[in-house]
């Protein structure tokens, strides 16, 4: 038995309640943990790209190979959202440590018409038969093709529901057994709202049997 | 421009539906990045404990502050499921470094009146008027109430939606602004379906404006 417990607070649901709005979202955005982040590169009807970092975003099943991803329809993505069910495709793009604080940036409420990849320096990069942009910066990009939208009623956020149509990465992170190397990628993850860590492994482990 | 463009590979769809199946799980399972992990712990009708590994974690909304969860219907965590249906609570316990291995542990096919808690050594600690096991060794504690349940005919997996009740936490770790430091409470990550990871801070960022 360790007696850590002592030292530790429990905060009830009135005190979350009580919170300031902005303290209670940092405190509230970190306790999921370290999330899987990433940039959502769309391009709308009249070809102007946009790109808007998410961390909201969950692996749904490796067969049939689905990603799931919250969106708030409050805030800037809302183009990315516009743009995602106007084409229907899009594409999710690793988050290197080379260009995490252009990454941040795409946050930032900028106009319909300025594409957050000129404005953070940030480079599109089309693949044939692919109407979607990749970043060119990112070492792991996935492309990806809306199936279903929901509309969760309890918080009006949009949760969509993607197939994966490709995987781009450097062949050298694959392992034998179909495990990727995220690290050797060089993918970086996130906490709360506007925090970002690098990571080091501490194990791969056997299938757990009892 | 950079130049490494040409050292990445495109696997488009048919090259992973034509994948082995375990492959192509550890594949797909790696792509969404790295993961928010944590152990649910429930509690029986008839007073067994039940403890799972879950990577299928997000981050849902700050006010309400709310929490989503992807529960796949044929695994293990099935236990987890009926007892979070029978007694609507349930806990989220953030893994540290000394004991992920026995976290790990806990996604074997125990039968339904094994503890896992028993089976792999952790602690099951009760707080007053919470009717979820949640796990000592943890030093961040999340008590949940479940709000919704959805069943995704895409993939036959079933999406929670919770509602925090309480955080359990060293309050060292919360900063003026709300930001609680995940490193500091010793949280960890996982990335595919095996793999744990210690993470380290680059920075914490502005809020982005144009």
């Amino acid at each position: 038995m360790t007696t850590q417990s002592s030292t530790l607070k429990r905060i009830k649901k009135d005190e979350i309640l009580d919170m300031e709005k902005r303290f209670r979202a940092n405190f509230i955005n970190s306790i999921s943990g370290f999330k899987s982040v990433g940039l959502i590169g769309t391009i709308s009807k009249d070809n102007t790209t946009n790109l808007a970092i998410f961390s909201q975003v969950f692996h749904l099943g490796a067969n049939p190979a689905l990603m799931g991803f919250i969106v708030r329809p409050d805030v800037s993505p809302r183009h990315t959202l516009e743009n995602i069910e106007a084409t229907q495709f899009f594409t999710f793009n690793h988050i290197n440590e080379s260009f995490y604080k252009q990454a941040h940036q795409t946050a930032a409420r900028y106009e319909r018409e300025v594409s957050e990849f000129e404005a953070t320096g940030l480079t599109p990069y089309f693949e044939e038969g692919f109407v979607a942009p990749y970043v060119k910066e990112s070492h792991f990009r996935v492309g990806l093709k809306l199936e279903e939208k929901h509309e969760l009623s309890i918080n009006n956020t949009i949760f969509l529901i993607a197939s994966v149509q490709e995987v781009i990465l450097n062949e050298e992170i694959i392992e034998k057994d179909g495990y990727l190397d995220l690290e050797k990628a060089g993918t970086i993850t996130s906490s709360c709202l506007d925090s970002y860590h690098t990571t080091k492994r501490l194990d791969r482990l056997l299938y757990a049997k009892p």
